[in-house]
């Protein structure tokens, strides 16, 4: 698979000219063949966004040689960079409540290697969905919470993911908001589903807000977490045409086909490093 | 066309037993032979809603007769009920700023016959689409407004919509908000096109909004007109999907394609008096 | 639910005046209220189809007195029909190879209750879908099959089904052709999903298919089983866009998610009896 | 605008390694500044693709000193390639029939500039668009044509497009099979629409086609036309849901809207040099 074989380097700077030239050329120069490139250019902010896929194979840099040799170019540009050396699968967690289509079609998907990653653990506020997972072979933890005890069980779920080494975590319909400062640990490392077509109803229960408008489309949003509540930066949507005949339940059961696959979408973009943030959007290079 | 040979009956009432049958047996007790019926419970308001169209031929009853029979049938059933004979075509003005692709879309489909109406005229706050119109052989009447000026235009385009025998009014792209009291005087017969997916990016420069908030998807709205701004019955919508590298102007071309599609669709079933209304949402029997 | 509590009445009958007024009048009179009502005519073969779905309570007709009182009636027309008692849970065998991805989601719908039947086995001709189906409480029936054992494993399957009173069959991905003696025994009961919008890329390798035309859209269909393949009845497809970056494999990953929802689909229509079949078309009452 | 300003290279080539470095470097030493850059590896057919777009401002190649300078790299790479200048737009005509909903959509997308072209001019074998065409003050050509009179009738259409310097044909609903030699003249210049989701439903009355199958989306095609009729490198699709209800007629109105947005898209793309074909495939650079 790709994930094990490229090198992904992903690149923010403002616009200037020659910047894929310089790159492009720094990387043929220590061997490095393009598999893919990806750049965009946002003219409103005279940004310039870069993701270039390398092949392990003759590439002369590594994990420990590469930030010398880049830095250079990188000042010379004033770039933010990541490299993704893509030598082991990223670890993920997943956090779940009561309602289970997300996680099953994540474990299902994890589990026929669609989404190729490590799944360290599931944990929930609930114990619901835990022979679906146990079931699966992943481990599961309960951790219920109440207003008083949040800062125990953030700190509970902080400890499993340090001692998991966990890269990023799922929120599968975790219907808990993280409190900031467990937010502000996982900047675009915590992706959340939100199950309207934002910033069309925010906040709680999005099918019953969009019965009461009558709205003719339903939707579903994956966005990385902020400290503003359905507001992080969106990285991917869809929607779907109701009708009059559909109930507050139907509108739940149509959402549900809509929410797993925007997940899983989500969740794969990211496992790829094909997102990178700025100004509270996200550039998605599919 | 079907549109001049059946007849329409609309009902709305709270729901209970028999009502089906006692409007069906009515309707054939006096000739009427169903070639279309629709039906709609709502168990969230208790509200029944039906739609059926009569063959003309066969049956016995007409405007002047038809009210007294009906009207003990509707008093059992506490009906809300409205009959449209489709004797005559209804009558259909047009307003319009300076983006033309609605109007053009209006005026193709008029023509064509597609949208199966009598185009009274177009009037407009610029002389944009003066050409476009009175190219179609349509009258164009050129209503400038102001601040100051806003009660004497609106009264010249009543006096308009009356002269000219009016029956609804459809903003394609009106840019201008109607006042309280105009609005008032057609309820549920101005039809909207709001280029955003309602209720998200309400008010002003909708694809300004979406492109700020970083949306992967953009939509359009058509509803009535109400005197809450963008708040009215949703009567359609559409959405399609956008990425980081569409511009506003791009978010501007791509949506021109959806307010065509979606204005056109309500306006047309507007016509067919497929759109029944109740607690400010649609039922539409399509 | 809905499903325990209502009669269902599907009628097809050649178009003609008062057949509604007729069928409504009639189960008025025997006290049964319509709760839901959907009628088509086909213009082009002179063919009308009905629908409705009557409250048990008041309903004073049953199982042994139904058919006498309906006789007449039904001759008048020349119907053909049939009524769903709703008093059981329709039984339900699923079929599968190799891929599970559409058995996975039907297993959670079905554990769930978002597909409200008694779900019997699950058989297939390998092993590779046994233990997800045993995690579930399920029974599986391995049946391998090869073209000589073919006749004795479609009678160990016609055996299976009989002594669970199955009343219809989902083909989650089996990718073996039944044979015309074994469709013969259940129209209109088993369901198969497609992976194509057909009738493009009928047989085998739909994705291989689509991705040598270089389509830029592709899609999924569930149809019933007729003996010609991939020919039977349409009940619901779906489309997804596509592009020169995907390869076969992201045309069968993409593709997956059409299918799971579009096979779901037909599953929930079918048992839900909102499905008319006439000249090899079908008429949903969605 | 862009199309006047940026200087459009394309490339199609065995995959290799060092492309893109050896491109960009190219243009770097030339003082072209990259402004967008898409590239495409085909693992499938070992080929890769590249289109990139250049700043003319400080680009010190033209269109008279570029093909020398480039030539070693082409070589060395075995590419074919293209550059696009940028410095006049390309000049368009229209075919049409009968039906005018993709010609006016044009009209309307070229007079507003959402289309940048010149139009050159519109023929059509009927006299049904002609005073639709006029009205936006473009040329129309009657030209009617019969099997006898075919040889002529392309010989006379050739000398219209010979005499306007027309570089691209779009057939608008053009109901004629254009002949072998005339379509060789024009080898991805000539843009058709097709009323089915190519491959299904090739060759005459689609929408017949599709209503006798019963399906329940239809589509539309664009592609570029080649001697296998409906069989060229697909450029654009689009797919809506129908059902039971709609009659062919509705078919066909519901269709128009989908022929439309599709062909314009088509239209766009080829004006903006972002469509590569290679196995009568397309690669489309948005």
């Amino acid at each position: 698979m790709m994930s094990t074989q490229t090198v992904r380097l992903l690149i923010a700077c403002p616009d200037g000219r020659g910047i894929i030239a310089a790159a492009a050329g720094f990387l043929a120069e220590h061997g490095g063949n393009i598999v893919n490139a990806d750049q965009h250019t946002d003219p409103a902010h005279g940004s310039f966004f870069m993701r270039v896929e390398i092949e392990v194979d003759g590439f002369t840099l590594d994990r420990t040689t590469f930030a010398t040799a880049w830095e250079p170019l990188a000042t010379r540009y004033d770039m933010r960079w990541h490299v993704e050396w893509g030598d082991r699968r990223k670890r993920m967690a997943v956090l779940v409540s009561r309602e289970t289509h997300c996680l099953n079609d994540i474990l299902w998907r994890w589990k026929s290697g669609e989404i190729d990653v490590d799944l360290a653990f599931v944990a929930g506020n609930h114990r619901d969905a835990e022979s679906e997972v146990t079931s699966f072979g992943v481990d599961y933890h309960y951790l219920p919470v109440s207003a008083e005890t949040k800062p125990e069980q953030e700190a509970e779920l902080l400890r499993l993911i340090g001692a998991a080494e966990v890269d990023f975590v799922v929120l599968a319909r975790y219907m808990q908001v993280l409190s900031p400062s467990f937010v502000a640990q996982f900047p675009q490392r915590i992706i959340n589903i939100h199950h309207s077509f934002l910033p069309a109803f925010a906040g709680s229960k999005p099918y019953h807000q969009a019965f009461e408008r009558g709205v003719k489309i339903i939707g579903a949003t994956s966005h990385y977490v902020t400290d503003d509540l359905d507001d992080g930066p969106i990285i991917a949507q869809a929607t779907l045409e109701v009708d009059h005949r559909d109930t507050v339940e139907d509108l739940v059961r149509k959402g549900r086909d809509l929410e797993r696959v925007v997940l899983a979408r989500a969740v794969r973009l990211h496992v790829q490093d094909k997102i990178l943030v700025s100004n509270n959007k996200t550039v998605v290079f599919e």
